[in-house]
């Protein structure tokens, strides 16, 4: 059996491991919640635990390179540890990645999520090809990667990709982060609903009033299923989604000018709705993408399918990822892989 | 007496061509019209003509090692062809380096005015101690450039950089690349102009009335002396200006997280006028640039004088260019130099 790494992937409600081969191979994965109520000590207490326990099960079969962790916030990569992070307070500048390290007896890396997923986009799904590429992840947030040369561009101090916060309005909403407009509150998870519940309050949407009392769980999910049915309403606000992801894009488009954008995270599957005004905002307003983009609108709509062939290389090309919610567990796995790999390289030149 | 090279810097006025060593030494430094109406061919004959004359003239005291060519525009710097240029219609498809390579029997090489420019910053200038840094140049437009591990970074297809074309304003001033609301119309010295006459016809602005009328020379410095002066309307366009950088500084921090950025071009003379608002806006905008800025706001105004010391290594510095219009030409003289001494170092490895 090839080498296998462990990747761990934490998110808000759940915390996910797996084995992973140095080949890409899934030979177990672990899902269990995350009790974040019970304190750090006790969430990496269960994260050590289960990795022992594949590392136990793998035992002698490959060797263990290490473990990479995919977490929520601002990471000092370089320190491993949290320096900001909504979710987990009480995470923020301890050594995580030293504590975990010396429990487990093995190298252990910590990052950023959105960095993990890309990674693994990179790694295994859209941007096998792809060199230079962005991901923009939608969830309750954005989140945002740059990867140049296959590797991760992390910044002068780790803070690259902050897509989420790039003004798409300059008077727009207010933002926790200080500023007003920012893009993730108008194309992501927390902005759907949002826009649903103004729209509501305004009177002009009397099918997302009767679906937000009808169902506790009334989400973004709900808002795209109503836009899909021909809700004129909530399909407003995925052309509004669209629209802001479109400026966004363009935005990064004419200023890194990468091969390849792959845009994922749990909203994406709201694809349908909001893609066909992304792609005209993005062609509208962005002459990079309008000097390299196929003359062909209709190739865009099979973002998901999109491969880069010797005719394409020039282009621009948008994209759905392709591993879903995965990624991070398989670019988290990629790291401490790709970091042995490269010492073991670096010894024997 | 050290290798030279020949630094050109071809604008839509005046032609500079210099012969500077691989030190940074200006020998000379031949300035001339640029008889655009007389067409390409002509303008290339008098670039040869002047390059030849250096080279002549400092033949046996240094080994020359080739021209580098600035020139605005969409340059393919592989092909050594412009793609697109606004000033020079009848240059771009047309092997522009290969012809100039064949007539000095030197190796030549075309690039971005932009891109040169923060070459010589870069080498010369205010980001010598930068090895990440991007530059903004704020002339009739704006230019872009991104210097990473102390090289241009291209890009897909040469584009990244088009920083005068991210959006600001969604439904704002139409702009010639098919975008509305580009920082370029906001943040240039077009758009002061622009900006001076919309508030002419206002009625709002007595002294730009005044001004335009008995100055046939109106410009933006004209505004900017007035502004100076104390006059409202004309402080409220460079109000504007430094609002519009200031979104489009915090954008570029958020996404690049780069250790400096520099902001050159003629229109920088016209700090005092837009500087604080520019600060403000990129504080109050940029998660990335508040977590890493000075807390004491007064260090910002000495931007010029900025420093990167041990101390100030991790924050991001906005600071303002120091080569003025020279960059450009050593920018494209550095070129050359690097590229020669890096083949050497190559071979000889």
């Amino acid at each position: 059996m090839p080498d296998y790494s462990i990747g761990v992937d934490m998110g808000g409600t759940n915390l996910r491991i797996a084995a992973i081969t140095t080949e890409g191979q899934l030979l177990e994965k672990i899902t269990t919640g995350v009790k974040l109520a019970l304190g750090r000590d006790y969430v990496i207490g269960e994260m050590c635990d289960a990795i022992l326990h594949l590392t136990e099960r793998y035992r002698g079969v490959g060797r263990f390179l290490g473990a990479g962790i995919g977490v929520p916030g601002i990471i000092d990569v370089e320190a491993g540890m949290m320096r900001k992070s909504a979710n987990l307070p009480g995470w923020t500048d301890y050594p995580v990645r030293d504590e975990i390290e010396s429990r487990l007896g093995a190298r252990v890396f910590l990052d950023n999520d959105a960095n993990v997923a890309a990674l693994g986009e990179k790694w295994l799904g859209a941007a096998r090809d792809a060199d230079d590429m962005a991901m923009i992840t939608l969830g309750t947030g954005i989140g945002g990667a740059i990867i140049l040369n296959g590797k991760i561009f992390y910044g002068m101090s780790g803070m690259a990709g902050e897509f989420g916060h790039v003004t798409i309005e300059p008077d727009g909403v207010p933002c926790g982060c200080g500023n007003r407009g920012c893009a993730e509150r108008y194309a992501s998870a927390t902005a759907v609903v949002r826009m649903a519940r103004e729209a509501i309050a305004s009177g002009d949407a009397p099918e997302l009033a009767k679906a937000v009392n009808s169902d506790p769980d009334f989400s973004a999910k709900s808002v795209y299923d109503l836009a899909i049915q021909g809700d004129a309403a909530a399909q407003r606000i995925f052309t509004r989604f669209g629209e802001a992801l479109g400026i966004l894009l363009a935005d990064l488009v004419n200023v890194l000018d990468l091969d390849m954008f792959v845009i994922g995270g749990g909203v994406v599957s709201a694809w349908d709705a909001f893609a066909p005004k992304m792609f005209s905002e993005l062609r509208e307003r962005s002459l990079v993408y309008a000097a390299s983009a196929p003359e062909d609108p209709g190739a865009e709509k099979e973002g998901a399918s999109a491969q880069i062939t010797s005719y394409t290389r020039r282009k621009t090309i948008i994209t759905r990822a392709i591993l879903g919610s995965d990624a991070g567990l398989y670019g988290a796995a990629r790291v401490p892989a790709s970091q042995v790999y490269n010492e073991t390289r670096a010894l024997s030149q």
